[in-house]
C-alpha cells in the first residue's frame, strides 16, 4: 500500500470516500457502487431509452447519457456514479462496424488482419467527443462527495469482441487469431491499448476522478497468454495514464483471473483490483494485503435478495474490513433485478457491524 | 500420493498405463486421452451419425455408441476410450423432458420444487441400460492396455442445465433456486447424488476401468457455494462409489475452480484432478504434489494446430513430467478441430523429449 505523503491530508479529506480507499485509505462502512447500476433494471432508465432509436445513439447523445448515468446516484446514494456508456464505443471510434441490436446484444463485423488496417487511432476522440461532453455534464452536476468513474474495456476484451464479432462462450476467433499469427495479433493489441489510453485520458480531462479497465474475458486465457495480453497491456494503459494524469487511480478487473490475480495485482500497474463473484474471500484477502480491493456480490444474490444476501454481504463486509475496501458486485447488475433489493444491498452495507 | 502395496505391483504393470497414473505411477511420455475425442470432428462420427434419429436415440443405440467411442481409438490410438454418452441422460434417465435440438444444443423443460418431485431415481438404471451395454460392448473390443472410462456430469452441473432448461452464460435459475430456496435445492443434489452412483456404479459393473466426473459449470460459484455444491456432493458419490467397488480410481473435473482447485484436491475424493486450459502450470503443479493431474491444453491451440500448439504441448510435458500426470485438454475438443491436428498432438507428446 503506498502510503500519502502528509501533505496531501487536506486535499484527501475533502475528496470523495471512493476516491481515498483508492489512495489506501481504510474506510469503513465501505464507499459503495455497483457494476452495471445504471441500465435496463430501472424503471426510469427504460422510460429515457424508450425515447431514443439505437444504443450507440443513446451513448452518443450527452443529455441521455449524462441522466441515465446520474439516475441510480438519485435513487440510492452510491458513493460513485460510472459513466453510461459501453465498451465497444472504442471500437466503434475505431472505425470498426458495430451495431446493437435489440435483445441480441452487440454485433461486429469480425476484424481480420486486413481490415486491421483500416481502424484509424486518430479518429477515436473527435468520434467519442460526445462521450467527453456526458463525462463533463456529469461531473458538475454531481455532487463533490461522489466519485465519476470513466471507464473502457480492456484491450483482449475489446479484442475478443471484435475478432469474434459478438459475445461467444469460447472465443476461437481471437484465441486462434492470437496463436497463429501473432504479429498481427500484436499489432491489433498495440492499437488498442493506444485507443484505450485516448479514451480514459479524455474522459480524465472532462472530469472522470478515477478509471475502471474492464477485461471481462480475462479469464479465458491460459497463463502464458493472460500476463501478454492481460497483464501487459494493461502496465503499458496504467503507466502511460499516469505520466499524462499524476495521481490519477485506476481500477482493473480482470474477470475470471483466477489464480492469476496476483499477477495481476503485481504486475499490471493498477491502484485497485475488481474481484469477481468466484474469487474466494480468502483469496481476495490476499489481494488486499497488496491493493485495495472491490468487489465481489454475486449479482444473482442481488437477484434473489433476502436473507442470503444479507448473510453474504455481512461476509464479504468482515472478510475486508479493516484495510481499503469498495463494496460493489462481482460482475455486473442482471436486468431481471428488483431495485428494492439494490436499494436494501446499500442499506446492508452501510448498516452492517 | 497414496503408495501403492507392493504385492500389487504384479496386477498394476499388466494395467492400462492410465490407470496406472491414477494409482500414483509416473509414466513417461504421460498417456494420452482428450475430452470429447469422440464426435463431431470425425468425419466417420458424422457419417455414422447422420444414419440415426435424434442424439439421444444414438446415445441408446448400443451398437452405435460404442463404434462412435472407438473411433478415434483406431485413428489415434488414445490410451484411453471415453464411453459415448452425455452428461444429460442422467436427466433423462430420472424422468425429465430433454431434448437435443440440431445446432442449438440441450433444451430442457425448467426444473421447480415442484416438477423436481417427480423425478424418480429407480428409473436411472432401467431406462438407461442401454448405455451399459455400450460399455460392455467397448470394453470386449477394445485392447487392454487402453483404459474405458465412464463418466458423468456431476450433481451441480447437472442441475444447472436441469433448473435452467439449456446452456446459459449465468445460470441465474439454479443460483437464485439454490439461495431463495435451500432445502428443495438440496432435494436436487441429493437426489443427483444419488443418480450419479448409480450411474457411475451401473457403468464399472458393465467394464469401465475408471469414471470421470464432470462439472463444467463448477466455476460459477463463489467459494461458499462451491465448496456445498461442487466439494460436498462429489466427496459423497467418491465415497458411495469406493465402498462399492474397492480400487475404483476417479477423475474429478471442475470446470474453472480457480483458486479453489486446492479444496477440491484435498476434500473431494477424486483420485486424479483434470486441470482447465485456465489453469497456470504452477497451480497445476502444486495440485499434483497432491494427486495425479489430467490436462490441459487450450482446445483452441489444437484447432490453431502448427507451431503454437506444439510449442506448448512441451511446455506442459515439462511442467508436470516426474510426476504422475495424464495428457489432455483443458475442455473438449471443438468440432471445427482438424483431425490432423489431433494426430499431431497424439504424436508430439509420445515424441517430445
Amino acid at each position: 500500500m503506498r502510503p500519502l505523503p502528509v501533505d496531501n491530508m487536506a486535499s484527501r479529506i475533502s475528496q470523495p470516500a471512493l476516491l481515498r480507499v483508492l489512495q489506501g485509505e481504510t474506510i469503513d462502512p465501505p464507499p459503495v457502487w455497483l457494476m452495471r447500476q445504471a441500465g435496463r433494471y430501472l424503471p426510469e432508465y427504460r422510460a429515457l431509452r424508450a425515447k431514443s432509436d439505437g444504443f450507440l445513439e443513446f451513448c452518443y447523445t450527452p443529455a441521455a447519457a449524462a441522466e441515465a448515468t446520474l439516475q441510480p446516484i438519485r435513487r440510492f446514494g452510491f458513493d460513485g456514479a460510472i459513466l453510461f456508456s459501453d465498451i465497444l464505443v472504442v471500437a466503434d471510434g475505431l472505425g470498426a462496424k458495430v451495431e446493437f441490436r435489440e435483445g441480441e446484444g452487440p454485433v461486429l463485423e469480425p476484424l481480420t488482419p486486413q481490415s486491421l488496417k483500416l481502424l484509424k487511432l486518430g479518429r477515436v476522440r473527435p468520434h467519442l467527443a460526445p462521450v467527453y461532453e456526458t463525462v463533463k455534464r456529469v461531473r458538475d452536476a454531481l455532487e463533490p462527495q461522489r466519485a465519476l468513474i470513466g471507464f473502457a474495456g480492456a484491450p483482449w476484451t475489446l479484442a475478443c469482441y471484435m475478432c469474434e464479432g459478438a459475445a461467444s462462450r469460447d472465443f476461437a476467433a481471437p484465441k486462434a487469431w492470437m496463436w497463429s499469427d501473432p504479429s498481427s495479433f500484436g499489432a491489433l493489441i498495440n492499437l488498442l491499448v493506444g485507443a484505450t489510453v485516448e479514451h480514459l485520458s479524455a474522459q480524465v480531462e472532462a472530469g472522470a476522478d478515477c478509471v475502471q479497465l474492464f477485461d471481462s474475458w480475462a479469464g479465458i486465457l491460459p497463463d502464458a497468454e493472460f500476463r501478454k495480453y492481460v497483464i501487459a497491456p494493461t502496465a503499458r494503459i496504467t503507466k502511460a495514464l499516469k505520466q499524462r494524469h499524476a495521481g490519477l487511480r485506476i481500477i482493473g478487473f480482470p474477470r475470471g483471473a483466477g489464480p492469476m490475480i496476483d499477477a495481476y495485482a503485481r504486475e499490471s500497474g493498477v491502484d485497485g483490483v475488481g474481484l469477481d463473484y468466484t474469487m474466494p474471500l480468502e483469496t481476495g484477502r490476499a489481494v488486499q494485503q497488496r491493493l485495495p480491493v472491490q468487489g465481489n456480490l454475486d449479482p444473482i444474490l442481488l437477484l434473489a435478495g433476502g436473507e442470503a444476501m444479507t448473510a453474504r454481504i455481512g461476509e464479504i463486509r468482515k472478510a475486508f474490513s479493516g484495510m481499503p475496501h469498495i463494496f460493489n458486485l462481482g460482475h455486473g447488475i442482471l436486468p431481471a433485478t428488483p431495485p428494492e433489493h439494490v436499494a436494501a444491498l446499500v442499506a446492508a452495507v452501510r448498516t452492517l457491524p
